[in-house]
């Protein structure tokens, strides 16, 4: 039974309570919580929630900890620090700080003794190991990642920073007919903006002024200004109607040429469709956690991510049973 | 650099010739072949055409030697012979004897020190690693494959068996309807039948009785029995305008639930679509070589599977730059 901790308790942090229950290998030993733990109740009966400072004292009831809270500022702090006790997997996903959180990660880990996984999930995550095959077998070619149609909670988040934005959701959709040539082995140039849309659902404060909200979303730098982006203002009923799951998706797709003169062109393609993207990136935090027991106890130490990981170590089988059964 | 033998030069050994001079960190070390090599023209210039039983006195030129041959009669001959001397890569894909296989190549390599990986390749290889993925993943779930459309090798062999025939070409056809329902995560129950077709051309000797071929083929058992069989007769220059490329791809699908009571859904799917079988299936094999040199490197010896390698392995770039550039 590998013992499983969760640090945080949100959207992700739920989903991974979800993914334990459906691994028979997997157990909840605790959820971990910056809140006061009398105001938080869990689904797993019989779970103890404790206080971020009691990490030290579950340390030999522990095997991993999945640490869920946001990249920008809950993470850089909690996962070295929960690394000194655990062993620790998150989904860290600001892609240019991924060297720094690495480094920061790997001393405290190594320091410790204990393994630690950063930036798991789809992406970064399964679409990383995707863009790392597809560029190691076919080496003339070119990779392009989409997004979408899904829920951006960076994007939405952002929205609701506006004054007058009482809530938000923003949907990242790929254009269809630069998906079309780029499955089609074609390998064109794109910009930003012909490879996604932005589609903004916005409830403004009563009395807001919703052109000037529209113009401060469609004018905002790095996040709409390179981007088609459409505005629409509903109401909080149509909001929780309408848009209360959280869905998304998208593809990693290569297309690249082999033989004599290029002749050849061949098109590889991973693709993901969520109706719940916590749900699923905990379900990869829950088959990382048995990689990760599996490699601490071959006394591996320190910093690793998903391209370190053999995939057999993902899995419930033993060697024999998985190439009998899936090679 | 890392040096590369071949063993065979048939198709795939074509393929990995082509591959090799795709990837600056590879070069062609020797060709070994069972036939007169005075007979035996390759594209590279200056590399050595050698018979087999040459390969002893190649152990200190050779990091790694590329095994292509058949799985009926070569590889279970040739793989464990070849581990003698060198760390091994093949594409053994009779899936019912893997196991044998692989007992017999992690014998003759563990005793020589010698690192081998089997069963490399799209499938087995690419689509068995997306198979465990998925299955590690999304434990509440079903996993699908298709192939094709593309030319099953074996299929056209076992036509051109037919007393009567002169040339054959299979095309394995996935059916859309059930790709689509699987695709859409229905996780529908399906026949051998509702899965694929095969679409055979065949060129009949002058004289052959046409209609007996075509009972003998749409009735042989494990082949075409269990499809739906369609056979066009052709012209031998027919076959050579329209049939002379070996096409080939597919799909690894899972559907899967999470989450409270499973209500929500999630597909992975990994796709290829590849012009060229064999040349493709040798660009797999040589990123397979750049895995194979390192791990032995680290002491790793015996046989292996892709469900060892760590992907980070199979990269021309380091670790922090693959971090960098592709996670």
């Amino acid at each position: 039974m590998i013992r499983i901790g969760i640090a945080g308790y949100g959207n992700l942090a739920r989903g991974a309570e979800s993914a334990i229950s459906q691994n028979p290998d997997m157990t909840l030993a605790a959820v971990f919580t910056r809140r006061d733990p009398a105001g938080v109740e869990i689904r797993t009966a019989g779970v103890p929630v404790l206080p971020f400072d009691a990490a030290e004292s579950m340390r030999d009831k522990i095997d991993v900890l999945l640490v869920c809270g946001g990249s920008a500022t809950d993470l850089p702090q909690l996962t070295p620090m929960f690394a000194r006790c655990f062993n620790v997997i998150d989904s860290f996903d600001t892609h240019a700080n991924i060297p720094a959180h690495f480094a920061a990660v790997d001393a405290a880990a190594k320091e410790s003794g204990h393994l630690a996984f950063i930036s798991v999930g789809w992406d970064p995550g399964l679409f990383s190991l995707n863009r790392l095959l597809a560029d190691a077998i076919l080496p003339d070619g070119a990779s392009y990642t989409f997004w979408g149609r899904g829920v951006s909670q960076g994007h939405s988040d952002a929205i609701r920073r506006i004054p007058g934005v009482k809530d938000a959701r923003q949907y990242t959709v790929p254009v269809e007919d630069a998906l079309r040539r780029v499955r089609n082995g074609e390998n064109p140039d794109l910009t930003t903006r012909q490879k996604h849309t932005r589609e903004c659902y916005v409830v403004a404060e009563e009395g807001a002024d919703k052109a000037l909200i529209e113009k401060q979303i469609k004018e905002m730098p790095n996040y709409f200004a390179d981007y088609d982006t459409t505005v629409t203002f509903i109401t909080e009923e149509e909001m929780k109607r309408d848009h209360a799951e959280l869905p998304h998706g998208g593809q990693v797709i290569r297309g690249g040429a082999t033989g004599k003169d290029g002749g050849h062109r061949h098109v590889m393609e991973f693709s993901l469709k969520l109706d719940s993207n916590p749900e699923f990136t905990a379900s990869v935090l829950a088959a990382c956690a048995r990689a990760i027991t599996r490699m601490h106890s071959r006394g591996v130490n320190g910093c690793k991510t998903i391209f370190d990981i053999a995939p057999a170590d993902l899995s419930p089988m033993d060697p024999a049973e998985i190439r009998k059964k899936l090679l």
